[in-house]
Order: C-alpha cells, then structure tokens, then sequence
C-alpha cells in the first residue's frame, strides 16, 4: 500500500544523506497521505546504505503499524503529534545537521540576518524551552512534538517550517516529504551564515520591512518570484 | 536568437552550483550581447537540474522580454542597472555564497587583508548601506542596483569587481558572464579568508604599496602576470 | 592466517580515509580475534593508496609480529595496552580527525552539549593529563596508553568509547574495528558542534536527565532505539 | 628535455588542485634536475584543465628559460632564491590554502599546538616580516624568497619545509616536488587545527620534549616510524 509515498518518502531519507545533513542514522523523514491520514515514515536505525523503498512502516495517527516488517523511527510520536498539531503539512524530517544544531544546542533562536533567511522564514527560527525532567523521563518523544508545537503558537506552520528542539537539533516540515527536505537544507545553509554573521559582530536582525519584502516576495498572494505557480 | 551567448550564460548559471556558490535557486547568472544591447538571464525560480540553455530569458535594457518561454530573474531589474551604469561590463552574477553573504549580513565591508585580495580587488569589497523602507517597498530590485553603483562611485568597476549588498549578499560582475563567475569564486574564497583572519585578531589592511604592487602585476599596461594576453 | 579479520582491518583503515577522518598516513586502525587473542593492525607508514588486506601485520598481545612483512604502526602499543586492560573491547582506532585533535591540542574534555553526544557518550568525551618528560621519553607509546586507561578510570570503556589525548588526539575503540570507526566517525562530528556551540555561547552541559535519556534510549536494557537486536 | 621532471611538476601542480590547495590559478610548484641544476616550473597564468606536462618551462639558475613556449610562473625567482639558497631542496611550491594564507594574512608563526605538527615541523610554522615598500617596488619576488631565506635562519630547511610570507600566503618545500606538495598538504591540515586550537582558547605550544620525541620518532637516525626507508 502507498507505494507512491513510501518511494518519496525513501528518496526524501536518502536526500538528507546526500545533502550533508545526515550521518550514520541521525535523521529520519516522514510523509502524510491526505486521503487517509496514514504516515510514512524510515524504520529506525536502519543503515541508509542497504534501506529500500520497500522498508518504509506505514503507521496511523495514533502510531500504530499498519504496515511494514519494522519499527517505525523513534522519533515517530513526535512526527505525528506535528501532524496532528498542523493539518496543512504533508511531510516532516529530523536531521541532527552540523550547524542548526549547534545554534538548538546553544539554546538560541537563529534572527533573521539577511534575505535568505527572509526568502524561507518570516520571523526568526524559534528555540524550544527545555523539556522538565519528567517531560523527559515520561512520552519523550511526544512532549518533544508539545514542546515545538509551543514553541510556534499562533504562527503558520508553512511561513516558519523549521524549528529548533533545545540541546537537540532541528525539526523541519513542509507541504511534503521533499519539501519538508527542502526547508532542512535551507535551514542548515542559513543556520551557518547565522553563525559567522554573528562572529564577525552582527547582533541586530533586519529590518521589518525587509523581511516583509523578501518573505512577500516569494510567499503569498502579492508574490513575484518564480514562474507564477508555487514555487521554491 | 543568441544561441551562443545562451549557452554561455546557461553554463554560467550552472557553474556557480558546480563551485559551491549556489544552492537550491539562490544564485543568477547573465551576459550582454555586446552589438544588440540585449541581456540574457536565467528564468526566475527554474530548478537547475532541469533548466535548459533554450530557457533562458532574452530582455532588452529596459526588461521588456524579447525572448523566452519563462519570466527573467526576479533581480533582472538589479543587473540591468548595473549594465546602464556601467558600459565596460559584459556579465552579472548574483549569488548567497556563505562567507561573502555573512559579510553582507555583518554590514561589513571586506578589507584587503593580503595579496589574494590584491590579485583581484585594487581596494576593499564594499558594503553598500542599506535601503531605507521607500526603497524597499517600491522598485526594490532597481533600488538595489542604485546602491551598488552608488557604492562604486568613482571606481572602475572592473577593478573593485564585486560588491556586498547589506543584509542581503553579493553582486559580480565582469567583461563576460565567465569572468562574473570567476570573479564571484575568487570572491568566496577571499571572504572566507578575512574571516579567518579577522578571528585570527589581524584587523588592519595591507599596505598601499602592496596593494599596488599585486594589482598591477596582474592588470593594466604594467602587468607582468600570465602569457601576456589579457590573464586571470 | 586470520583473513578474514585482516579484511576487516584493511577496510577499517580505508573506511578512515574515506570518511575524512584521516590524511597522508596519519591515523590506524586495528581489531582483536576473540578466540587467539592475536591483534591484527596497519602497518606503520605505508601509503593508503598501495595497502593491500595481506599488508595488514599480526601481532601477539605482546607485541612481537606473529605474520607480516612490515613493522606494525608505531602506536601498536598504545592498542595493545587497551586490549590488555579492557577484555570487552575488539577494535582500536586513532585519527588525527581535525576537531577532535583540536580539542585534544586544546586540552579541553567535550562536555555533552546536546543528544547526538548523549546518543553515543555517557558523559563527556574526557581528555586525558600530559605526559611527564619522562614518560614521553621512556616507552612513549605504553605511557600513551596508560594514560588513557587512567583516565577512563572506572567507566565502561564501551560507554565512553573514546579518549582525546592530549596535545595529540582521539583513541576510538568498540566492540570490533568497524564499530571504532563508527565511533570516530561520529566523534569527530559531536567535537564539530560542540566547537561550534562553545563560539556561540555555550559553555554548559545538557541535564543529568537528558543525557539519561538518550544514552538508554540506544544502549543497555530499557533501549527501544534500533530493531531490537544491537543497533549503531 | 628532463621530460620525467615535467612530468613529475606537471603532476605536483594537479595535485594541488586535487587536494584542494589551489583555486583558478593561485599556486605553483617546481623541482630541480639534480644533474643539470634546471629548474622545471609551472608557466603563468595557464589553467590547470587545459595544462599539459609540455607546457612545464624550464628555466636555469638564473631564471633564463632554457625551453618552453610560455612564460614561467611569476614567482620564478622565488622559488630560484630558495634553490640557491638552499642545496638540499629538490622542490618548491606556493598556494593560497585558506588557513595556512589566513595565518599569513594575519602575520602570525603557528605554533606547535600537538604531535601532528611535530611530526612534521620541527618547531613553529615561521612568518616572515612584512617586506618594505622598497623591497615591494623592487625585484618584489626576489626580495619575497630573502625575507624567507633570512627567516628560516639558520634552520635545516628540510626540518621546517614551510615558510608563511606575511601578508601573501605559504611556500613549502622539500625533497623534491612531490614532497614539497605532502608539506603543503599537512601544512594546511595543520594550520586549520591550530585556528580552532587557538579558537578554543589554548595559546601555549607543547613541550620541548613532546616536540623532539614525536619530530625524532619520524625523522634523522633515531627515527622508528615506517618501514625503515625515509617514511613520509
């Protein structure tokens, strides 16, 4: 079942591979077919180098398996408790890539330095708050997907696709699988230039205006990038 | 029309991924039809894997499309600026490189800091300041070009080849959109010194003399650098 | 003799080379059979490139050459004091891998930071006391390796499973010479972001609770990371 | 002529490139002829693709090219002041490698921060001092290689084959050009870790018994590292 998805779903795996974003098993992608609400998603610590389309474990809302001779990834429940959260994303992914990392293990939200953070995020990349140790010791993984979807409150999940899960890593999303793949490679690019901006002595995010500008420019109704459907 | 400088400019555009300078559709490349007037440039948010040398854009000086399928660039209106302003040059490339960007994110002009710098900037690779909020709201891709050349004021600008555009990254130019590209390559890697530098505690600029010396061994009537032909 | 481990020692040297972690013939790998007790290690200086499995030397615990035309590495018996003192483990790796050495050089333990360190350390990445004058001077290479195994001290060296020397740089072992490399593969990445995270700020460790978490997540009884059976 | 040597420097400049120490044309290397004291260097300016052994000049003592149809590489005479000054070297090369330059932009020696570095140099990476607007106007490259003759001091050359040329960026040398380029190439890998050494807050070099044990183990008549030949 959900072939279709499970090979988008395979590729949008492998894709962080070859983007630098994942070593060994430290990451895992997930998607969401909109007819019935199923999830997708790797199975967990299974090498990348002999995973198969195939592999993938097709599990429901509550993260029981439908489908699939694994384990779903560790990190399904905090996957589906996004999805639950957000009706309007189609695909998640978790990477522990270098420097979005290392700004979530400082514990610090990445502000908005220049127009390429303004062309992908309207706003800064958000920090959660630590988890409480009993956040930590009971339903990790779910009070993990609390934490983020805290974290975000009233804003659109689309307009900031990625956040930063304190001492741990980032967690991206998007309108699916490869999309959400997307954002994680564009996060990880403006998470270093956030970093050597802010050694060389930048502090002070944007203007209001200018992230207006760049955000608008690609996103919404008054967008004027691309070839006029929705594009990246 | 223009076959043969659509194909420059294709492989332009594809040779900034190729160095590293550009990822997902963060980077545009053109070139000028030296007897026509006419601009080529890459289509607006056309993914690189499958864009084509036919998809190129064919505007004239004011941006009016002459030929093409697609939309020109979004920054069309920066580079045709740059071309009104300045007749000596042939090719413009914009990209987010990662340590020429972050210097555009820190505002920071890039000093030169040692004899690479010299081999290819007769001065420092200025910031430009950044726009006020009229310019950003109205004709803000033209805006962007008249604070480029305002920047260069007096300069030639084959000598100072590039500038960073605060809070937003760097714009290359030269004789031809290769020599933009090689420009824009040279300019990645001398970025990514001075930053090093820079944390290495160094902030002063090299000497006059120096800088004189290293420019003109390789430009002008004095160069003794290369086969004697105009040389890289 | 022992061919097959000599496959598997020749792989785990080229596997260094392949990842990053090593350059010219600055780094070796080894592994132990369980049943002889032999060690099988890369011979000392020779190039990666000409290295064939049959080059690989075997030694007994003592160090003499059991098989093998070339002299075993020079830091043969700073492996062989590690198989010595810790029966559990079946592989030995050092690098020279660039952060790792660097926090080495710097003298510095890697404080856990974040999950990915807690995913594979149970606490720091611990950096061991210089060498008196007379231990650099007198079987240098046994005092490398008693102070490593000094400075594990008590721990489970399969739960701290590397040492950065100081001034010098990373020991790596586990519970064969794949499973090293595995090791400082992610090694050299944790030392990255924990370098990165210190520029940003950072100097604290994660919770007692989150380190918790994460290592049991993956390692010991209560692990529900992986397909059941012993997973990276 | 000594078509074996043109090949040799032919090979020693793409290996530059190979090893990511030189961009557009920013490096060359050289060797000498034992018999006849020729030197074979790269010509200027030409691009590494289009590059053939052939096209290698020869050039004696005294900088007259005694074959080839291009011009040498501009910094000929450098690399001739340091033949003359020097008999025991056979090759010579000079890159802009982005840490060893970066050192060099800021003026500063490296010092030896561990044993990777020892292994190599016996004692800090020297800078030379700045050259004086005299010596720049005049006979610039000759002057280059005195300040770095005069540096080096009375130093073996073969125990420190690096000089940084403040301001400009690295020559190294050695035996012949092969091994001039294996310095380069842990010349590179050795300032990058002192820059992150330095970075994480350690300023003082190792011991002085540190130094000679790890320099002696690999080189002069104690030497016990390789397979008793001279082991890079």
């Amino acid at each position: 079942m959900l072939k279709e998805l499970k090979d988008k779903v395979f590729k949008a795996n492998l894709d962080l591979v070859k983007h630098g974003l994942v070593i060994h098993t430290w990451g895992n992608a997930s998607g969401r077919d909109r007819e019935s609400g199923l999830i997708v998603i790797k199975p967990s610590g299974v090498d990348y180098e002999s995973m198969k389309p195939e592999d993938m474990v097709v599990i429901d809302p509550e993260g029981k398996v439908v489908e699939g001779k694994f384990k779903p990834s560790t990190d399904a429940p905090t996957h589906l408790l996004l999805y639950k959260s957000w009706p309007e994303i189609g695909g998640v992914v978790h990477t522990h890539s270098s420097y979005a990392t290392s700004w979530a293990q400082a514990g610090k939200a990445i502000p908005p330095f220049g127009t390429t953070h303004a062309d992908h995020y309207y706003g800064e990349v958000p920090c959660t708050r630590l988890l409480t140790d009993n956040e930590i010791e009971t339903d990790y993984e779910i009070n993990t997907g609390k934490v983020i979807v805290e974290k975000l409150g009233k804003f659109d999940p689309l307009s900031i696709p990625s956040v930063l899960v304190c001492s741990h890593g980032p967690f991206c999303w998007g309108t699916d699988a490869d999309n959400a793949v997307y954002n994680a490679v564009a996060l990880e690019e403006i998470a270093r230039m956030a970093f050597y901006t802010i050694l060389l002595g930048k502090n002070e995010p944007i203007s209001q205006s200018l992230l207006d500008k760049h955000y608008k420019r690609k996103h919404g109704n008054g967008a004027y990038y691309g070839q006029g459907e929705k594009s990246n």
